[in-house]
């Protein structure tokens, strides 16, 4: 052990590479080469399979109406240029990003204006045509492409960013403005988005909205339900909803803008946000700490809650599994000695020295206190991304270690690093790799199990073991990925009866012929 | 100007007293002596009060059935000791905080679980009785009491903590705990509720929820929108929500517990809450600044959020028209020179060395560049404290001014006090005094105006002023006190048309008889 040579904890790291964020997100992939559902027999979008046995199973068609030639009529007059219908073209927006869904959408709609959005949905809902609403398309539960022939209705070209006050700090913009330019946009004001993604490259923040998506500053700045202010929405039958505030505090009645934050979709068309967005620390530091238990890890993160406190904005953590997957596929050498665990804690703050001495007395403590074996810190940004690169690139490495089955899950932290265990002891030799990595400090697990290919008796062995254990547990089925097509069935999971029932009630009430986003997140079988 | 002699910004301050916030509490008063609304004539809750022309006025009582004795039997059955009938013991719930709203409730229950309080709802539910859900009782906008003779369901037995992790600083707890009992509760362990209100001596944690309280750590914790992790309701038929997740990240489906929150218990009776707690911080620091104008005053509010960043915890505001009441009426002698404004910075942290030295930096800054002219510094508790009263017991101080009208308004920040000065202008010496106090760092405005006594005229000469100038910048007419039973009619001057009618479907879908708190919060004449 190497602790004592490293009292000093200089603020430098070897590591020579350097990756973006929006580089890796090319690379999370999984299961690929197996779209789903499977393209029903016949003619295209004619048949509907007949309802398979399991819960992720591709439900039945619903009776919705066939494109007709005088709808694209009505298309191609309503947005001139943005009525497209090239298969071609269409090809990526049936497709879902992780390359396991496809549908059959055969008209792709652009519209500019909320006023659009609002024409298309009323002649939609009259005709009971289907929409799927499509943000930056990477989600991860199959929620943002169509299952059947739904009209893909696309917020790209709702991309102007409307407003921003630089003494509140709140940002208005349409809703398919991408995370990344909004970031840009922001950083020259110095200020940053509350959120921050390994798809910002592309995704859409009113797709963000939509998914409630959580990330990598959700522990420091909190959920999209806290920092979103205000939402303009499209309402099933073309109504449009108005809630686009840019208020801190409103208490006049329902705050109707959160049934939107994560319905993914299926209630209306989010067309505008407004956002509260943070200042731009000045001082970023990142520390690579490695520790002999996760009862270890976890004593490090109460540690560094109470000296850190304020200027804390990332614990994030890998297991030895993944750290191997790193060296084998990636050639990324450890940065410290092997231990079984690993954690990424990053500070963000107004004063570099502060914040440093900060650093430095935690690292100490913990040290001293045999919580951590080995570490390295980073402040300067090239060497800051390199050692973020150690959690960010788990993804990357798993994809090249086979076919591989991943499952995002909440759990009370002190119970988080369990599954993974029992996991591996119940699959025993079945499984290739099974892993662990997340947001510790959002008891956010990411547990990824290897195969050399697809193997549905696997498969089989984990669902309901994972799902059961997560929900034993009183844990999350989904923690940010959503339910989408994928887990919709699985939600009686982390969801009691009556609270799925009620959403089924609120789905009728806003949207009663069903249009909206069909067979996604609401399970198949509601009361 | 003594600024050059306050260069050194010395850690003291010459105030010898010291007042808690509960003792304040006692003092908050406005409009006492005239219960609004008027008892009805006739025999008590027989007689239905016709409908008034204006906004505020009572609406007539809806076709409840009245309490027989055998509802009597059988709640004295379902709560041995805890069903009151009592005129005396009644008295305080018929009452709201402020004696401005006067109800005719002639029974008081008091469960202990929410078994109970399931059956209670049912068995109100089948019989048609109106219920009054009612925490600590102290609103402002007469949400908290009977209007006519609906049962009062208080959760005041409902006072037990649940469970508490420290490694999550999650903490899960029945709706009646008092939020000070909370916070001493959490302090031991060295955490903090993520809010704190004037009214923590007696208000109860579900009765924040129902409201979405905001008070004094918003600016720093955010809203309970993002802070509530999970909730149990108990809805209009009896049928428990079991919504009580203490996870920080859940993405499975609509989030439910977010139609209760805010909603003034009309569409649920909240009888648990699960709630994110942060470290309780290890230094306090207040400064108390005078600035020249409004101007200056945003510009240290930008210059304080850049040079503060992550300590900042409060940026209060006061106006020379609120200092000269706390001289008149409370003898508080201004600790610094006489401005037309002041401002009350909160800074907390967890290193008090680094917190002392940002602090030091901005208000040089902050002179320098001439933005404040005079201030001074405090960090020992007491002197805290009393730095902390100088904005706190401004409205204790208005009551020994006289009648009281008093706005809590969102506003955008930069024209936050223009409305002050408009409304002064507005009246002209139809009012005693035109004051403005308020969260800066929230864009809310407390605009307060005093009369010698009631006075209906200027009444109308401020209701639809102040509300319209409110509208005419897409601010709010409640930014954290609700709508209740006095607001509920204003709600569309911040509210477009299609999101109220949205609001009541809501309603009819969750509480389709009405039961629940009526006349509270959904205007008399909704679509």
């Amino acid at each position: 052990m190497d602790v004592a040579l490293r009292r000093g904890w200089s603020l430098t790291t070897a590591f020579p590479f350097m990756i973006s964020r929006r580089t890796l997100s090319l690379f999370w992939r999984c299961g690929a080469g197996t779209p789903w559902p499977p393209a029903p027999t016949g003619r295209r979008g004619a048949a509907a399979p007949r309802r398979h046995a399991h819960s992720g199973a591709t439900p039945e068609r619903l009776p919705f109406s066939r494109l007709s030639q005088e709808d694209l009529a009505f298309f191609r007059e309503t947005l001139p240029g943005g009525a497209i219908t090239d298969p071609d073209l269409l090809e990526a927006h049936n497709v879902d990003w992780l390359k396991s869904v496809r549908g059959h959408g055969e008209l792709l709609l652009r519209p500019q204006t909320t006023a659009q959005v609002s024409e298309i949905l009323r002649y939609c809902n009259d005709r009971n045509l289907a929409v799927n609403p499509q943000g930056g398309n990477t989600g991860l539960v199959g929620g943002s492409v169509p299952v059947y022939d739904e009209i893909i209705l696309s917020t790209a070209l709702l991309n102007n960013i409307l407003t921003f006050d630089p003494v509140s700090g709140i940002l208005t913009c349409q809703a398919g403005c991408v995370l990344e330019g909004l970031s840009g946009y922001l950083e020259e004001q110095d200020f940053i988005m509350p959120l921050d993604l390994g798809a910002k490259g592309s995704c859409h923040i009113g797709g963000n909205v939509a998914t409630n998506a959580g990330g990598l500053r959700l522990l420091r700045y909190g959920s999209l339900r806290g920092t979103v202010l205000g939402l303009e929405v499209v309402l099933a039958d073309g109504r449009v909803l108005d809630c686009l505030s840019t208020l801190r505090k409103d208490n006049t009645g329902y705050d109707l803008k959160q049934l939107f934050i994560g319905s993914e979709g299926t209630l209306g068309v989010i067309t505008a946000v407004s956002v509260l967005c943070p200042r731009k620390p000045s001082a970023v530091h990142v520390a690579f700490l490695g520790c002999q238990t996760f009862e270890q890890l976890l004593g490090t993160f109460k540690l560094c809650k109470g000296m850190l406190g304020e200027i804390l904005s990332a614990f994030e953590f890998l297991d030895a599994a993944c750290m191997g997957l790193l060296n084998t596929h990636l050639k990324l050498p450890n940065p410290i000695t092997d231990c079984p665990f690993y954690i990424v804690i990053e500070t963000s703050g107004s004063n570099s020295a502060h914040d440093e001495e900060k650093l430095h007395n935690f690292l100490e403590e913990a040290m001293t206190s045999s919580l951590v074996t080995d570490g390295t810190v980073a402040s300067d940004d090239t060497k800051v991304k390199a050692l973020w690169s150690m959690r960010e690139r788990v993804t990357e490495a798993l994809t090249h270690d086979g076919y591989t089955y991943k499952y995002d899950v909440s759990l009370p932290v002190e119970g988080l690093y369990q599954l993974v265990t029992a996991t591996r002891d119940h699959l025993g030799s079945r499984a290739k790799n099974v892993v662990g990595y997340g947001h510790v400090g959002d008891g956010n697990l990411h547990l990824n199990i290897t195969s050399p290919g697809p193997d549905p008796s696997l498969q089989g062995a984990i669902e309901p073991f994972v799902y059961g254990w997560t929900a034993g547990v009183r844990g999350s089925v989904s923690a940010e990925h959503g339910l989408g097509l994928k887990k919709r069935n699985y939600i009686y999971y982390s969801k009691p009866r009556p609270a799925v029932a009620l959403m089924g009630h609120i789905k009728t009430l806003m949207d009663p012929r069903g249009i909206l986003n069909p067979y996604k997140t609401l399970p198949d079988d509601l009361d």
